[in-house]
């Protein structure tokens, strides 16, 4: 009975407050959660980070409605998908690209059936017209099933993978910039041993600037207050972080910034 | 038991959550939903817009408190609005006025019954202690008549309408800039020949430039990328649209900007 | 069953998204309300004003999750607060300072259950792996008690309060700035004479600027429009504004801002 919102629409504007109509409309019962609007205008990327460290806090049968769609009015596809408990509906332009990789029983509905839109729906706004009411319909428990016909073919984002080099380092990026300046990275345990971590031997290199020190939280003392160090965030994540201040700035960093990665012997 | 705001408040301030807490006190089942708080500062005009654009999609039934409220403490009447099936309570100064045009069934109250004020409610602050108490009572079903006597002389917004110029062409106006940038005018199907759209005889002349192209989505390929095009919009007006770019900025136009329509013959 | 949020985590993140998850993950039938999430990142001063002006208009019983955070993951305690009916989560840094100030019936405790904990929670992100299910449980009528133990040694942010200086008159100071630009000061109606402000006495001297009038509400006639004037504000604090105006700006003031009281004989 929950559908959490998730758009590029800002909060000026009409859109927002017309989606919410629309998915009530569709289920009166429904709470409307917000995760945010403040998805960078037309930033699939973004928006697919944001989603995916956002909904798996939400209980099963959440239904998640993502909006981040450029090609609106064209032919790219409306999806419904179940995936791990969870239920989202949006266009099929890779916005679910992380939602798909750690999918557990997958399943992607290409949305056809027009008796579930809302009548005469507009060319440039299947936020209200087309995912709202489905995303209704699947509050009140209809299956996705009934939306439209399943498909294989959907559009997986190419997500940004740390890749080794030849000379045995690790090229890492920024994947996102949050609102305090961390960094956060495409890093993820995996790819860090936790040995060499812990042994204080890794180096990030951003830039010019080296990064040496790990913490386990953001107030941890030592060292210089205002030197940068790395931090497994929230997310998932390695961030990079400077203690109430910003990473972003003291490194002169932003999203798709190259991190290399070594280890020093 | 769908409570909805709009207001000029910002979501910084303590405003928006006391008048949050003020409807569910007055009715602790109620779903409040924002639609925006980001009408700009005492622009009665932008929230009539958004207002009217945003809450046809919600069922019946649903109450919206609107708030942008310049003479807020003064003799200006507090309302409460029942209008095709939904409620609306705020200040009477035009805010609802594309609401009355559009109504059916309209009723207007003026609020008068303090017993559904909050306790002691401060000059300056009625959304919290006189709108939201009110829109908690009618999402309990308060009749809007136990609030107050029904008054007819309440204040209509002078709506922009487009006008015909002695030369035969129309002129229309900028109603609203959206967040990508639309410009969304006060042309409606009614203002607009279909076949003449169709028959790619219409120009509309923004400033200096002059806009040919008619399109059904956004993404509709041909012709320049970046040449503005005319849109039917989602909210029933004719827009001013980039692919991928902001019109307003093309154009170099804001909200308020005349715009000459003329048929090539 | 009401759970509102307060944080400094801006709306632009998926911080906000994945601790209304965890809210609704401890507790579905929540109805999870924003209050505001654009507390200047870090400012515990700012964040516990807005709280406090905010949270008494919702009904009893309501749970208040407040996370301004500079310390995460440093050893500062968490805590569930039982104050005047209300119940409030967060760190213990003064963020409740307000509450406490005004509690009838205070009782706090100091969150160390960790089967009220998210699973494997982070250093770094509380609000959602601590406070957001706490405030869960709070909802789901959990007592307090068997979140953590009582605690007498929580920390009371240090209140600004105005002194009398040894003239005789009073040393006040801007406590907030609203989105209009009225000053909130610290002054209430302890402070100030009913008697003297009614005869127009009193005297604000605002850097060289005085402030001579007294008005209701903000569209009370008389006098130059753009002059400033004292007003009662709806956080119970003397406000200082101008009519469809900035008051910050006409008076050139910000938070911290020092006003000295004066009665003239």
């Amino acid at each position: 009975m929950i559908v959490t919102l998730l758009t590029d629409f800002g909060t000026a504007d009409y859109f927002v407050g017309a989606m919410k109509g629309a998915v009530l409309a569709a289920n009166p019962r429904a709470q409307v959660v917000d995760i945010t609007h403040d998805i960078p205008a037309h930033d699939v990327e973004a928006g697919a980070f944001t989603l995916a460290a956002a909904y798996e806090t939400f209980p099963a049968g959440t239904v998640h409605v993502a909006v981040v769609d450029p090609g609106v009015g064209s032919p790219r596809r409306a999806l419904a998908v179940e995936a791990s408990g969870h239920f989202f509906v949006g266009p099929d332009n890779g916005l679910f690209g992380h939602v798909y990789e750690r999918a557990r029983g997958l399943r992607v509905f290409h949305l056809t059936n027009e008796s579930y839109f809302r009548a005469a729906p507009s060319a440039t706004f299947h936020g209200r017209d087309v995912f709202a009411p489905a995303a209704g319909a699947l509050s009140r428990g209809v299956a996705p099933s009934e939306l439209g016909r399943e498909v294989e073919d959907f559009d997986r984002l190419p997500l940004a993978r740390p890749r080794r080099l030849p000379d045995g380092s690790l090229e890492a990026a920024v994947i996102h910039v949050d609102r305090f300046g961390n960094l956060v990275t495409n890093l993820t345990p995996q790819d860090i041993p936790e040995a060499e971590a812990a042994a204080g031997r890794l180096r990030l290199l951003v830039g010019a600037r080296e990064v040496r020190r790990f913490r386990r939280f953001y107030a941890e003392g030592g060292g210089d207050p205002a030197e940068p160090f790395a931090i497994w965030g929230s997310a998932g994540f390695l961030e990079l972080s400077v203690n109430r201040g910003s990473a972003a700035h003291t490194l002169d960093a932003r999203r798709g910034q190259k991190i290399t990665v070594t280890v020093k012997t």
